[in-house]
């Protein structure tokens, strides 16, 4: 049997891996085609290390080719799969660097983690010289580069500002550039609610970042093809570097291109255990990680959700089912969490609009509370906000901006939301309390019974 | 209608406070006795303000008698509850340190919050001068007294190595006193299991606390009824204080002097809206906090758990019914945590030890793995165990020992308990990913998979 793998990165390195463990080699030939030149590495610390937090390239690849090796999978870096031929069981690929001429590599398995690619709006001069995306190590390393050729004083322009824009753009200040964050919605971090965004806005002002809301960008100025401002619709803004943090879109080029329907997100669609859905010439074929959709488990729709910690379970849950074993992927909830300077964000479920946009009818309670006993050194403030079905107290949604210690609270609240608790029955809920670590009352607890009144309020 | 609370700290003031909220004055009179000088305070705080880390005693007090005066609750410090009399429905009570006389009050409601004892032993010498139990905030204010009186060189003996006699313990060190620590058991901090407890002992060792397990006590020697050494089976180890944490029961004396029942752990019975169970005479007589016993959730069977947060969550359950409102106490899973030094301990679920002694048989998984992402700043190691039954998989418990930012991750599992999650389903979590806060496979889940392949290898 042989499995071929398009994309090195988080999903298709652990479905290899997996399904090496259960399948020797005499059983399975695992060949995996990575565009780029590098396998398993985190691009979530892309921004920490432009930002010097860590030094070290290398710290972010989890293993190299030559570990790989090892396990007798056998990575071909800087080899693009230009197509995929199911009728006969075979991707067609070409080196990037190398002679001209085409691979075939036949399969059983077919696993596709060809991953996201950054979304590139149409604007006039978005492909001169330095402006980047932020989605792979080699973007990283291409930002890092320019830095370095680029000595004070710069000016960065950062256009979207979800997690990798407000990321980069703290990373860029701490580079000793001047920055603007730029953001078509009202708040920054727009995947949490505004309310709480709008204190995401404070702590970015904060770090000296100047930042734009309900921004609009119409085009990239150049001079010799090189950046040279951002145009808005009111004025040019001076930019020595652009960094793109608009998001990404599952890679799934080769994919329709060989026939396969995609998802109304976009993105591939699986059954549980991340099998095309569709049968017949999918048979044997499996997907995983950003190029994916998934299903929410609170709202019942397709996501697109891009992170690495499902595109890891998601490929383990295909390497283990190539493998001949047996796992699924439950589907997600939403949970992120990011840092901003010492500002935590976290959240889990759905938001107010997602709510919405669900059909669900709900209340909202949001508290002030502190990380620790008030009376213990170190005490910091957080602001927790629930959203809960109208009439039956669900928890829906939940978020938390914060100092130190806070945001990882939003686990607990991601159980909750998983196993589909009221509000009222985590009042009763047994959380670890000692002053160290909470107040009496958690923060996550003084939140639910506020919420558990609104639900009442309602009756 | 009148309700009377024995007891004016976490679970009675709760009450009162609740109460009052669903009843004007015209309705409902609320009198609380309370023996002490203090209502509505941290215990759970007296370490750390022996330690130093809190320096101004009133910051462990929430509320004080006057705040609770505008509320119109009338509290009356040092004043002793000394009857229950169910027939005529009054208490009786006395003034600890005012002019002798009986003080006779009806009730409608009786709220029995008279919170827990130490467990003292009858060792020769107990009640020697020098000797200190830490249960009330009077206690902590005699240690202070003491240590403020005596000045270096001193040496402490701690008794007990569980929660309290290791954050006691810890503060003593603070303070500059030699410190022993003595405990009975072969690991301190006997509430995790050994294995978990080893590295507790390490951390203490490393904060220059000489630590005894498997001790034994035989008597306290004195001078002139002042504590001089702590006897044991083969020495005598010299003492100018003794630190008593050996735990406490439930404070019934009163309750049984009525004729009360007790529960097999010692503590009051109540049903879900903390009302004793018996009904006839004990129709509208309440119990809260300390006092009480609970059920445990995944063993069944009732336990006593003397924990600030239970006391307030039952205390504001009994108020709400009091009042007239609805509310239940669903129970306890037997969370917990505190700090030693910078080591943090947390527990939920059930033990081995409890887990063996409930009748279940499980499998355990330990990882090891870091707080954040192995490549960012500040990442440090902790250790998880999980306990999880053979065959189903159901997590029945779990413990995590570790640097900082390892104990509130508890919490996550604490709902995974509460919810009767298994090993498996955990796997697929939606917990927060971001590289300051854990690494892509956050350690929970790889706790989680370890137990899932126990799980499978009893298959």
């Amino acid at each position: 049997m042989k499995l071929v793998v398009i994309g090195g990165d988080a999903a298709g390195m652990s479905a290899a891996s997996q399904a090496r463990k259960r399948s020797g080699v005499d059983d399975l030939q695992i060949t995996v085609f990575e565009r780029g030149h590098f396998t398993s590495y985190s691009a979530c610390g892309i921004p920490y290390w432009i930002g010097g937090h860590v030094t070290d390239r290398a710290a972010l690849i989890t293993r190299t080719p030559q570990e790989f090796a090892k396990q007798d999978i056998d990575v071909r870096l800087r080899h693009e799969v230009t197509g995929i031929d199911l009728d006969r069981r075979e991707v067609v690929a070409r080196r990037v660097d190398g002679p001209a001429g085409e691979i075939r590599e036949g399969f059983d398995h077919l696993m596709y983690a060809a991953g996201a690619v950054p979304v590139t709006p149409p604007w006039p001069g978005v492909d001169a010289r330095g402006v980047f995306g932020v989605q792979t190590l080699d973007d990283g390393a291409a930002i890092h580069a320019w830095l370095d050729a680029h000595p004070a004083p710069r000016r960065a322009v950062v256009i979207g500002g979800g997690y990798i824009g407000v990321e980069m753009a703290e990373a860029m200040v701490r580079r000793g550039l001047d920055v603007t964050l730029l953001e078509k919605s009202p708040e920054p971090m727009s995947t949490v609610d505004p309310d709480m965004g709008a204190r995401v806005r404070k702590a970015i002002l904060g770090l000296g970042i100047a930042i734009r809301t309900n921004a609009h960008v119409h085009g990239i100025e150049t001079t010799d093809g090189r950046v040279r401002a951002v145009r808005t619709p009111d004025d040019e803004l001076p930019a020595d570097i652009v960094v793109l943090g608009l998001g990404v879109r599952p890679n799934t080029t080769l994919a329709a291109d060989a026939g396969i329907p995609l998802g109304e997100t976009g993105g591939l669609r699986t059954d549980l255990r991340m099998r095309l859905l569709g049968g017949g010439r999918l048979d044997g074929v499996w997907a995983a990680g950003d190029c994916v959709e998934s299903v929410h488990r609170i709202s019942g729709r397709p996501v697109h959700v891009p992170l690495g910690t499902h595109a890891n379970k998601q490929g383990r849950v295909a390497g283990i089912n190539i493998g001949g074993g047996y796992a699924t992927f439950p589907g997600v909830i939403g949970t992120a969490v990011t840092k901003v300077c010492e500002l935590e964000v976290a959240r889990t479920g759905l938001t107010e609009h997602e709510a919405r946009a669900a059909g669900y009818a709900y209340v909202t309670a949001s508290v002030e509370s502190t990380s620790r006993a008030g009376y213990y050194p170190g005490a910091a403030t957080m602001t927790i906000k629930l959203i809960a079905e109208k009439r039956t107290g669900l928890l829906l949604g939940a978020q938390i901006v914060g100092r130190e210690e806070a945001a990882k609270r939003i686990d607990a609240l991601a159980v909750a939301v998983w196993n589909q608790m009221t509000v009222e029955e985590m009042t009763g809920l047994d959380l670890s309390y000692a002053p160290p670590f909470a107040p009496v009352w958690d923060p996550v607890l003084i939140a639910a019974r506020k919420a558990t009144d609104a639900v009442h309020a309602t009756h």
